[in-house]
């Protein structure tokens, strides 16, 4: 017997309705391709969206067809983003910083139809426009530009399509497993993989991470999410946004810790997302800039484990909660976020903060598991200790890659995430390393996440990367590749002694080695594989 | 094109086992029918519920039936919910203040097999029995009590039950929309109606109350659903409660002012859900006992509006936050909760105080509407002022009664709430009336609830009611029922001079009569029907 509640299908046009009827003068704030600020609001979100909707009815598109976006966290991303899948059409996001060949791969891989870009992105399109046999408008974030035109010779403009069109527009009933965007995967091997998302799982992400125990957000907030809008929908919260009627501060092409600050502190934003060179950069600013960042609440640090020190100078210098969270392209991204529980406000405070580095605990939607092979079905211990391969199940969690004609999860149907973990009796995840980057010495594993930690945690190093190097003895032996701050005078013996009496001896790295810049891939996250093609022979030429 | 993401079915025996697995150890403090205190938590819970769905199962039930509880909110009831709509059977909540024909008939009309009641209900359990002809088991939710098995021969014992069962049990996964659950409307007229909740209304809604700018519930939490379990399932608390991983602390039969002051002491409540009257003997007792009720952060105030005064008393003499809310059984019953906005923060803070005496704003999943008449499509201005038939539509809000053969639903689709309500630009919903409440004199409309509201403002005044009463002239007058404080010497003149200068003088009621008790229904709310039926012709006898 069914129950007798009204039925509705979960959709993202409800987002984008819901804000404009109740959240209709709650402020957006974006910040334009060329540096200026453009103030709108959910309601005027809302109407554009509609005009767009009806420039992309205009083309004749039907159900499902793709429309990708190169593009900044800025508002006109955001109403075509509301365009396009409230319009059953697929929003299929694409990483500028990928390199020509990847982006021709993906917008043919994905059949894309139209392509929507920012400004900054035209010398790139140009490039890459006659291999694009596929697609068949082109249009660029802005008003007219005759260099763009230029450049670009049958390109369309934003701004003058939406103001040809009426704000009325019915968004369009379907099922709600219908696919609402799409999103490739990094790609560390082999071609990059598409995870096709739907509006159910898109709206049920978005009521998990707005809750209190995940990134608690309220028309209370005003949220800057510095993570793009194309690395995993700028981990939802463009939706979550909507959902809650917060107020969001976009902040275009300038990533950089001064741009930010500046933002924080004129527009009082409440918690801000990004990874971890990121906050550098923002920390450096702030001391730099005199900021106290007093607006700033909270902040939550993905796409790789925070530093202590790190966690540190937001607690202490800027009174924020940093908040860990982990997922990844496959899970939407939200797996985990470190919330304390009742239980842990009874301990000290330095033990509080202690628990604050595991990666934290799932939200109602998501279950974990640590298994002992990534194929494997045999959980492992929930003791903290154990380590295994983290596997995961969920409403917004990956089923098949994009086109694929196999599923992407194991026998029982689990996700295996590629990391080795670790879970405690209360849920607590510790990743301990990507089961690829562990390096594996005469039989015994070590983390290279635990060794960077210790390397980031002296005051002279900026960045640090441990790679497993091919040694003729013990197979694997870890290697350790620091930049170091500007002026400091670290020697390699000095953070190799700063290992000593931290973790055992036979875990410390066989050798140091100082670069000048970091290979920093398209989400920000250092490239191990380019360290390791540099870096992975040299304790074979001893 | 549908979405390549995991497809799980939302369903309630997912809370549990989130609870189970996540937050096992976090408590649940029960009261028992006898005053005595069981301390248990998640895991406890779970595994009970899988012991007793191990029972139901032997019973032979099929998937759908009903099983119905009349019961105090204590850990058993708690399980056995659980057990039952985690089985895929219907848990058939029962208002034990019911009236014995209106018991036998909702029990008749739901077709229950399966009875579980607290020992409190053992009396009127024997007296109704033998027209219970299609119940098949009756449990009581305690240990095994000679003095229950002499009332009712073949009763069966929760614990003995339980005890012989094991732990082991796997939840069925069916679809989601599957009924979960059934409560029936308190009927002011006719019989009572069955509203049939579904396993996704339940999980959405949960999700729903849970979020920062509904009722803020986390893992730091513990919460006193003062409300029942019978009335519109405790407002969905024991389903969040799971999902979030927070505290519940349940008061069983126990629901006097000094009982809950002692249980929000003692256990640390952070939040309490109730109506009026039970805060007005909450906030009396700590007066009594001498009780700041420190641990006490917020306590949501529905079935009634709050009155001005109780507001004050909780900000002031307790530090507690109240939040209005509004809802009702076929609503789930969340339909919206009064929670500021970042614009709001910049008002002075009488202004701010005074904003949260609307009923307060929808969350996502809800739709509100105001129209000109009850059937009607003609939505009136979002203006804060313009009165009309406050109609809903979402995710958790009823479609059609259980067994009824014709919709509960307005031509287009909307349930009409039988309120009479405004809505601001900001979607704040104030109810102004019951229509079936409002007062109509000589062709204008007065809002009986406003008229109660200045009399509860006057100190004298403990509980204060407001009727029409037939009038030779002007078809309909206000008259005002009170019940005065113990010790309160007020005369009829003060109480109507009291509404001088407040309201228009044609809007003050013709006559002030003081009864030594109010009429109470099973809700806590006062039976307005049955003061009319009393008082409703006082005026033609002048």
């Amino acid at each position: 017997m069914n129950g007798n509640m009204m039925f509705q299908p979960l959709l993202i046009s409800n987002l984008i309705q819901h804000a404009e009827t109740y959240h209709g003068d709650t402020s957006i704030i974006s910040k334009n391709t060329d540096g200026s600020i453009t103030q709108s609001n959910w309601a005027q979100v809302a109407q554009n969206a509609k005009r767009f909707a009806n420039v992309l009815q205009s083309f004749g598109l039907t159900l499902s067809d793709r429309v990708a976006t190169i593009a900044w966290n800025n508002h006109r991303h955001l109403e075509s983003w509301y365009a396009i899948s409230g319009s059953g059409f697929i929003c299929h996001t694409i990483n500028p910083r990928l390199f020509p060949e990847q982006l021709i791969y993906i917008i043919n891989d994905a059949d894309d139809k139209v392509l929507i870009f920012d400004k900054t992105f035209v010398p790139i399109i140009s490039q890459i426009k006659a291999s694009l046999t596929k697609v068949e408008h082109f249009i660029c974030l802005d008003a007219d530009d005759a260099i763009v035109s230029a450049a670009i010779p049958d390109v369309k403009f934003y701004d003058a399509l939406i103001q040809a069109q009426s704000v009325n527009f019915a968004w369009p009933e379907f099922e709600e497993n219908t696919a609402s965007s799409l999103c490739y995967t990094s790609g560390t091997t082999g071609n990059p993989k598409g995870v096709l998302y739907s509006h159910r799982s898109t709206v049920l992400h978005s009521y998990a991470i707005s809750l209190p125990d995940s990134f608690n957000l309220s028309a209370h907030d005003t949220i800057l999410p510095v993570v793009p809008m194309f690395h995993v929908n700028a981990w939802g919260t463009p939706y979550a946004a909507a959902m809650v009627g917060c107020s969001l501060v976009l902040p275009g092409p300038m990533l950089d810790g001064a741009s930010l600050v500046h933002l924080i502190d004129q527009y009082k934003v409440s918690m801000a997302l990004g990874v971890p060179t990121i906050w550098q950069g923002l920390l450096s600013a702030a001391q730099q800039l005199n900021s106290r960042l007093d607006s700033l609440e909270r902040n939550v640090v993905g796409g790789a484990a925070c530093p202590q020190s790190m966690m540190e100078a937001f607690r202490d210098v800027h009174q924020c909660e940093t908040l860990h969270a982990w997922g990844m392209t496959e899970t939407s991204p939200l797996g985990v976020v470190n919330q304390l529980k009742a239980k842990h406000y009874d301990l000290a405070e330095a033990e509080q903060f202690k628990l604050r580095f595991a990666q934290g605990r799932p939200p109602f939607g998501i279950s974990l598991r640590i298994c002992d092979s990534e194929n494997g079905v045999n959980e492992v211990q929930r003791d903290g200790k154990t380590t295994g391969h983290l596997q995961i199940q969920g409403h917004w969690i990956v089923n098949t890659y994009f086109g694929a004609d196999k599923t992407a999860l194991t026998s029982d149907a689990w996700f295996d995430t590629g990391d080795i973990a670790t879970l405690d009796q209360d849920g607590y995840l510790n990743i301990a390393d990507r089961a690829k980057d562990l390096i594996k010495s005469g039989g015994e594993w070590i983390s290279s996440v635990e060794l960077e930690n210790i390397a980031m945690s002296h005051p002279d190093v900026e960045a640090a990367a441990v790679i497993a190097a091919i040694h003729p003895k013990w197979d694997e032996r870890p290697v350790l590749i620091v930049k170091q701050r500007t002026g400091s005078q670290l020697k390699a013996s000095e953070i190799l002694a700063h290992y000593n009496n931290k973790i055992a001896k036979w875990q410390i790295p066989d050798r140091a080695i100082f670069v000048e810049t970091m290979p920093i891939g398209g989400t920000g996250k250092i490239l191990k594989k380019d360290l390791r093609q540099q870096f992975g022979s040299i304790l074979l030429s001893v």
